[in-house]
């Protein structure tokens, strides 16, 4: 049973485990950590001034004042660069919800910090946007494609049928979430999973959002 | 109100609002349209074969005995092609939950619909998982990612705290894919919903998942 007060192991453990993110801040040597921190102090303040669509390697790199080659030995790519940038700005989010004050930190009701966590969680993005779709892009298309919008009619109109009341554009989104590739394709990998374990959590989900539970 | 047995504008409709596919279906002349057909025949023969992740603009020229540039004319880019392979196989899936048979087609309880509409899709993603995946790279690190399972651990242990039964990872997983970059650019962009709308979407999922509504 993990308890909310709980330390939750942070940066730089979480950091270490990014993908693409090299692994240099805790063998590398001060200045090698000083250097690094600059380096993502002038991403930020490029993204902040130009937009995350005009952070490049070369950007950076002229931006910095250092080599192309320092950028790539730092980040590995542009990628990579991206997650760093991001990383940084999931940590304060992180020690928000984790170590913060209530509701969203320790001591409120769990369904009062749950709540709490998913408005934090949203104006987090929302203020970080254009950082997380730069380093999301063809994610984005999926959402105006056809076949998904011929999905959502579908899923909305049973949720109408079934007498489900409330927002049920962003329902359905929850629902047809849960059926993209990447979350399925990791369950199935990554956690061993069963497609027979997703689709009873299918079936749970649709009992739970149409009260038959 | 619609109805579940009320047509749905199917493909080619849909097909022509594919991002990136080219709009050629209604207006090409018949041999066009007989030579994208056999293009895509021998992409779906080259991903049968080989898997997705070889099927590329010069393969498929290769496969298809045509020069590399019939192939970039007639898709754009090598997503371009894959989301035209993708939807021929969705055109199917969606066949099937709007006029196929009961529980999936019309006819059935709409909850009874709803379990049948996410095991259907579910096994449709696992068997065509390469090229939904291929389709969609960047997004599949995601899942991976220490910041991913941080608020993994913190959503599922206030689920716990909050009494929540049942598989605590998938409907954390349903929780989290809410606040997502694409899909919440997607509503506040695309189908202009504000963050206010956002965070009342994601408090109602949270008490219909709680059982507190």
């Amino acid at each position: 049973m993990t308890l909310p007060s709980e330390p939750v192991p942070l940066a730089p453990s979480a950091r270490l485990a990014l993908p693409l993110v090299d692994q240099a801040p805790t063998t590398e040597r001060a200045d090698a950590a000083r250097n690094r921190a600059k380096l993502l102090e002038a991403a930020a303040a490029l993204i902040k001034d130009q937009g995350a669509e005009h952070l490049t390697m070369d950007a950076l790199a002229a931006a910095a004042c250092v080599g192309k080659g320092t950028v790539f030995r730092r980040f590995g790519d542009r990628l990579g660069l991206l997650f760093a940038v991001l990383d940084r700005t999931e940590s304060e989010f992180q020690q928000a919800f984790m170590f913060g004050p209530a509701p969203l930190g320790p001591g409120a009701d769990p369904v009062a910090r749950l709540n709490a966590f998913g408005g934090a969680a949203l104006r987090h993005l929302h203020a970080n946007m254009d950082v997380y779709l730069e380093s999301d892009q063809q994610a984005s298309a999926r959402y105006n494609a056809a076949p998904r919008r011929v999905r959502a009619r579908h899923v909305t109109m049973l949720l109408r049928a079934a007498g489900v009341e409330g927002d049920l554009e962003l329902l359905t989104g929850a629902l047809l979430s849960t059926l993209d590739p990447a979350p399925v394709h990791h369950m199935l990998t990554e956690r061993g999973h069963t497609v027979e374990r997703l689709e009873a959590g299918w079936c749970d989900l649709v009992a739970r959002i149409t009260h038959r539970c």
